[in-house]
């Protein structure tokens, strides 16, 4: 019904963090790309076998200190169908490891085709009667413009499947503020968004005050996720833009509450590719990722109250 | 650079219409999923080998009536990996027919994220200097709420490729105005993303005054529609919502110019689940699309000024 498996895991880990998986190709070591495209004569075929490669060590050198992780679905669909086998695989590979995965699709439609979306990310999809997982993650972030007719059918599959979902309210890039930052009877877009969420939310209610439904807001935005972090008392973070888009420890401290939690801090970049910021041998890229994981968390720890259960 | 080609078929083929690619599982003929079902042992192999055939079957019972086609991404991912390899599949096949394709996957995020949507969807996928194509539509829809950072990206491409996107601006379901109807300085933010498809579209100029940037506009909002033709002057409509979603060929007819042109309306369930309306033997189901289709096609030309180029 909500993101509670996603707390409880980030209590366990004692890290308010998400392992954004967004592996572009110039990211994967050579020496795994060498043995793919050795392997398979099909290029995508290769590429995509080279990314699993790349993510199973990157996921087997996390999952005890990392609650969670974010498929950015792009850069699998970058690599056809064969990179969404490799989505597929990540997905399932994580959740064995016991982690929590988020995909990162921005999905958004309308009515029965936003129940496909939502079978098909976070449910089952219904073959006659017979029922089959097709991408099976823990949550999916979505875009709202389209309305309630967009929402309804997700909600509907998380309280179902035990599910939850992030919506686009205020994004980290420059020009997020074209639209969102606009006002609508005085108030910005983004924060009429971030209302809709409350109200979405009611229907997912969860153990620890924050309902299924999450909301996106990114860290390069700190004083406005402040603001919304005491306006949006039910609705959970998942805050992008720490570390290669400039935002720091301090600038996403804003959207955590008094217990440490309330938020979840994604780094992809940062964290995949430690070992090119290292400059370490590439072999070492998943060492590197754990070391960098480790930091991140130290940063993120030093700058929130200890993260515990709410009593 | 533009929408030309699309413009281009629907002279050819004089018909406004873009066939809806919606592959609902109770949607294939049973005597095609019998088969599937019993040649593969893998449940969402088998469906997505059922769609690629009920595809075909379409396609080719279209492609030389109706200029496009346009697969919803939500029924493809429906069948995991599987379901992506006959969207490969179904828009090559189609392309291959001459015919258009718009990939429907209101796909959206900022800077190389969204420049790996643009590749894998539009472009080429670049595996270290080696240009590989993953999905390869003539066009994709895309929602617009994070920005020019979500737009520029696939602008890029479509110079590139030659290739066009469809920005949602007035979406065709009745909770559409939650956000999409709310004013912004005394205008509707619809009008607003509008505007900004004609600035983003400056950098896509057509042959026919019409640029690479389109906009989705639900025939549902009849009004709105008229009221857009005559401010987006640029700006080539994507109109869903005839028929089953209620709107009929007067309510498109406002979003078409002078020269019976500046419009494309889509239908899904009309065409290809025809054959369940007609109530005719499910193995005639591609002959009662193409029935369909020259129904469609014929109720739209009584409404809208003979189509042409301009002069």
């Amino acid at each position: 019904m909500s993101l509670d498996k996603l707390i409880e895991k980030i209590v366990e880990t004692q890290n308010p963090t998400v392992a954004g998986l967004d592996p572009r190709f110039d990211y994967v070591p050579s020496y795994i790309k060498d043995r793919a495209f050795a392997a398979y004569p099909n290029r995508l075929q290769a590429a995509a076998a080279a990314v699993w490669e790349y993510n199973k060590g990157l996921i087997d050198a996390l999952y005890d200190i990392v609650p969670a992780i974010k498929p950015q679905a792009a850069y699998y669909e970058l690599y056809s169908f064969y990179g969404m086998e490799t989505l597929y695989k990540t997905i399932a590979y994580a959740r064995e490891k016991g982690m929590y995965v988020i995909t990162d699709g921005k999905r958004n439609d309308i009515g029965p085709t936003m129940e496909a979306y939502a079978a098909a990310h976070l449910g089952m999809t219904d073959l006659g009667g017979e029922k089959v997982a097709a991408f099976d993650a823990d949550a999916l972030t979505v875009n709202g413009y389209l309305g309630s007719d967009g929402i309804h059918p997700l909600l509907k599959v998380c309280r179902e499947y035990d599910r939850g979902i992030f919506v686009l309210v205020k994004t980290s890039n420059p020009s997020s503020g074209e639209l969102q930052d606009r006002l609508i009877d005085g108030e910005p877009v983004y924060l009429q968004m971030g209302r809709m969420c409350e109200n979405w939310g009611k229907d997912l209610p969860g153990k620890y005050g924050y309902s299924g439904v999450g909301a996106v807001v990114g860290a390069t935005y700190a004083e406005e996720l402040t603001s919304l972090r005491s306006q949006l008392v039910h609705t959970f973070f998942l805050v992008p833009g720490y570390g290669a888009q400039g935002g720091g420890a301090q600038d996403a401290a804003g959207a955590f509450d008094r217990n440490g939690l309330g938020a979840v801090v994604n780094s992809s970049r940062g964290i995949i590719c430690a070992y090119k910021k290292e400059g370490c041998d590439e072999h070492d890229y998943a060492a590197a990722a754990r070391r960098e994981a480790l930091r991140m968390k130290q940063d993120l720890l030093s700058c929130i109250p200890q993260i515990r259960l709410p009593e």
